[in-house]
């Protein structure tokens, strides 16, 4: 069950690693912001990781919700605090979110059956 | 062929269980409120599964499209009168349309094809 | 109260005819194609303008919601009906679509209270 | 100065009344859920607001982002806070944010105006 | 005629010194990419105003279209190069791009209406 | 590797048949605006093939990406040329943006690992 993980890290991983080698300027700081922007500022991290869910959500970006996803179980947030986020997300986004919660769901739920 | 609707009803089925297991208010109330907008009221229900599509197929949202589809082939809608309210939702929103509309011709198929 | 209805007309009028003058060979066959799309075919002419109205709500474009509102008005469309298909976008879309219903609604009561 | 404040509170509130009279089901209840979404649950009333800032943000929406705004101003959140949210909604919406933030500064600034 | 742009630009400048006098590093840090982006690289200035233009015109973005516009006009492209630029756009983002395309064409006569 | 390239193809073109047989006017006519749209006029074809896959990527639509980089591809643009375009649309379109840039770039490889 945990494969869907495994499998979305490992393409991430690699095709990311294709695009930093190729050394255009503004794909490298994009990324590079993309690292500073969730690490604690007047706002704690985890209101920042439930803040790029939210946002990924209603943008109804699948691989963004999953990144975020795995950021917020690494903090130790509760599925609970996770669903209650993307819920203002389904209300502010309408129902075309939905399809996007289902997959978030599984992937969370991936997440949990990992050791 | 029919198996994408299967597919597709399977998947959609299970997850839409584990997110109303879950309890969350807005989740169940927006699950409840998508049950009854498309119930026949002053338009009646093909004109409402017509918008429904419409609006999904502009969003650009596969998921929703295929649901759409699947009702208003419930409901002996004609494959041209689909078709027509798919194309006017190709002028408003543009050629980024077509991988969508390209989609919803196959699960049109599909659903033409079960018995 | 009438005048944000001939206000948008008047705006609109004057910027296409400077659009067509121009002579692109796309921009021409675009709003050629806009007025072809929605005269009676296999949906009524008024199944088709609600279509436009309830797409151009859930991508949130004020004055195409204008023009849609206008053609369902001189249909005979009643409030009743054009408010169900905006409610349909409404939940499909999201709680963002709430300040594009505050407008149409000013722009349905501005018709009604021309002669 | 704080005259965007009242422009905006006073039109929103006119319209509002206009759409709950007309007793639509849906509209209603999406409102209703509006108002429950942003109570206090597992997460806090200020992580709820900033979420709703941060979504209407990311999906540009003026009206959304002032109304979430001055939520945030009567909770007591500071500038900087509003900022580093809005922040993260510049990186993940890209630059085509940047003229709803011109607009939500000069807001802001509206709200610290008010007595 | 031309005060349409006046006001842009005074607003404009008048806001994004608001923004960067804040201090926020994410903020900063994407205007500064903003600068960089558009300087000739393997692409021609040109091309990337042009794609500039483009871009925020299927995302609908008035002020970056006016902001782009202006910088097509003082590189000295074409109004034909410009309109055919965004006739492209037109096509792939649909109908609901004629408004925007509406109101670059009269940031475009301000432009030219300047001495 | 080269197959996603060809699953493309074929899947692409077995459904734009089936679209085109159905003779739906508007279906047709934007089909055929779609050949001539990108054909050099006063802008050369390669920049808008350069525009057309600028506009895809901040539309976030992956097969249109595909169809436009191969057409690149097949005019002779180089890797970093077709890389600026899209770190343009990155900037514009934000992080949301980086998974279909993935995507991008596994293509692009593809198209070149033909013979």
């Amino acid at each position: 069950m945990a494969s869907i993980v495994e499998e979305f890290n490992v393409y991430r991983s690699k095709m990311n690693e294709k695009m930093l080698v190729d050394n255009n300027k503004i794909v490298k700081r994009i990324f590079n912001l993309d690292t500073n922007a969730f690490t604690a500022g007047t706002l704690p991290k985890k209101t920042k990781e439930l803040l790029g869910l939210g946002n990924s959500m209603v943008l109804r970006c699948d691989d963004c919700v999953r990144y975020h996803l795995e950021e917020c179980h690494k903090l130790g947030l509760s599925k609970e605090e996770v669903v209650e986020a993307m819920s203002i997300s389904l209300l502010i986004g309408g129902t075309i979110v939905i399809p996007h919660l289902r997959r978030a769901y599984e992937y969370w739920e991936a997440l949990e059956a990992q050791v």
